[in-house]
């Protein structure tokens, strides 16, 4: 059975109770969203390289992705977005303080996944657990105190992509690897390997964000430049652009008033003269291929780890 | 040196890091706002029964400390509370985002204190502190519920107050029982002294919010009334009441309009016209031996268990 199918499986099996009301459903209308499920079949696919028995690792498995979901409703509460998936988000399906509470109880039940678990290593993949967790909290306080700036550096914001998103999945393939009773080596190559495939997938958003195909990207082009969000072509802009260019940029970011097709036109214009969509995919590469690296590193026949080579290959092929 | 300043020792004695701003600060403050640290207090006490080296059980006195305030800054946000302990509330202090993130983090520090010990029966523990939290959860749910209902019958009440209140302290007694290795007998023995301690103070706080010495509560005198709060006592009056006392009774909690101590001193006449203090004081009574009772079945010599009968005494010895 394909990883999906599996996971799903596991997922529609899940049975919460139905008491109180209000509690306990929107932690399953968030869980049956669906998504693609990329932390838990990430740990699955670290686990079965050194383990055939998938279900062992289930209650990891279970426990990264309700543990990431509960990331997305408090998030999706802290940023006011009204859509997720398609579907209306659970502060506004019900409202905030449902999402806070069923949230809260998301983290409690994410804990709970991994407690019901016996494995060798068991303490460390608890610890392992709450130090991503807290790192996720540090990175997205880091992504909220750089709107307020506007002197980021690249190293900064590599670091709080870093936490934010790549640390969840490192964890998910270091915690499929501990739960296999993996080499320690491997099990922290592993987490390399999803560390760097997280930091490339965050800078192809950034990129696609600008110079994808809006048929294929699922989100409108340009939505950063409109929010003046600071992504990774943005800080390289400012760091490489002359006093002028610097001084045009930051007025078009600031100006509120010009139509918003007429500001992403203009501030692509300005990427592409300083050779940043260039810079951008040298650094995809660049991730992807130490991503790459680390596989190679493993302690198994090459061919083992091929399943990990096309994920990888499948959520950075997207050029467009 | 008395728990009191021992506790306060091991707080003052917590750093947690500085950066990213605004993330960690919000923590410190609502740990450094002291209160009455009920919980870990309990905790201690029910280890020192069996155990003299308290700082074996701290990691787990500040893992219910810290998971108890993030209760209270979601809490606090969700009831729109703007003071606690005289001071602002983080989410009035700092904002709704922060309230929301912090006390995500404080959650995760809760759980990152428990992984800390090192207890032959660490699992059980952990299993205990997730299975309260998520119980807790339930109990906020439920008070949530209450407020749009008016038929809510006292063994609703109770068990809502069990799961929101009393399974906290319960847990408390547990984890210091575990963590010294007691007898399995006797930690449920002081889950349970602690739960009904926990349902006999619930209910002396309802018993207080009308009957109390405003300048011994510290709280407004009849703020439950004002509110329309579903206390023991309005539940307790409108099932006992005729027909027409208890028209009366709904007319003037539904009252807006009607001046604020008109309403406290009508309401309050009729619980005194039903017999509801005496009924209540007697419900108080009524845990507060069961409590006892449970440490009278410790498996240990009876005066050792004199400091936590001295503990529920001076919680429940209120009348005024």
């Amino acid at each position: 059975m394909p990883l999906s199918d599996y996971l799903r499986s596991a997922f529609d099996a899940l049975r919460f109770p139905s008491r109180p009301e209000g509690l306990y459903e929107p932690i399953s209308y968030a869980l049956d969203g669906g998504g693609k499920r990329l932390r838990p079949t990430l740990l699955l696919m670290a686990f079965g390289l050194y383990d055939d028995h998938l279900d062992t690792a289930l209650p990891a498995a279970l426990a990264i992705e309700t543990y990431h979901n509960h990331t997305l409703l408090h998030d999706d509460l802290m940023d006011h977005a009204s859509m997720r998936r398609g579907r209306p988000t659970v502060h506004v399906k019900w409202d905030a303080n449902t999402a806070i509470l069923s949230g809260d109880t998301m983290l409690i039940e994410a804990f709970d996944f991994l407690l019901q678990g016996s494995w060798p290593r068991k303490d460390e993949m608890l610890r392992l657990f709450t130090r991503s967790m807290r790192e996720i909290c540090e990175g997205q306080q880091y992504d909220v105190n750089f709107e307020q700036r506007t002197d980021v550096t690249e190293a900064e914001y590599i670091e709080m992509i870093r936490l934010k998103t790549s640390v969840l999945l490192g964890c998910a393939a270091k915690l499929g690897a501990l739960a296999a009773d993996a080499p320690e080596a491997d099990a922290d190559a592993l987490y390399r390997f999803a560390e760097q495939v997280g930091l490339a997938f965050q800078l192809q958003d950034d990129y696609l964000d600008v110079y994808g195909d809006p048929a294929v990207f699922g989100k409108r082009i340009g939505g950063d430049i409109v929010c003046g969000k600071k992504t990774f072509l943005l800080i390289n802009a400012l760091q490489r652009a002359d006093a002028p260019t610097r001084s045009r940029l930051t007025a078009l970011l600031a100006d509120t008033a010009i139509d918003e097709a007429t500001k992403i036109a203009e501030v692509t214009a300005i990427y592409d003269s300083l050779g940043i969509p260039t810079l951008t995919l040298e650094a995809i590469d660049s991730y992807y291929a130490a991503a790459l690296r680390e596989l190679d590193a493993l302690s198994l026949p090459a061919h083992k780890a091929e399943p990990l080579r096309q994920f990888a290959g499948s959520l950075l092929a997207r050029r467009k």
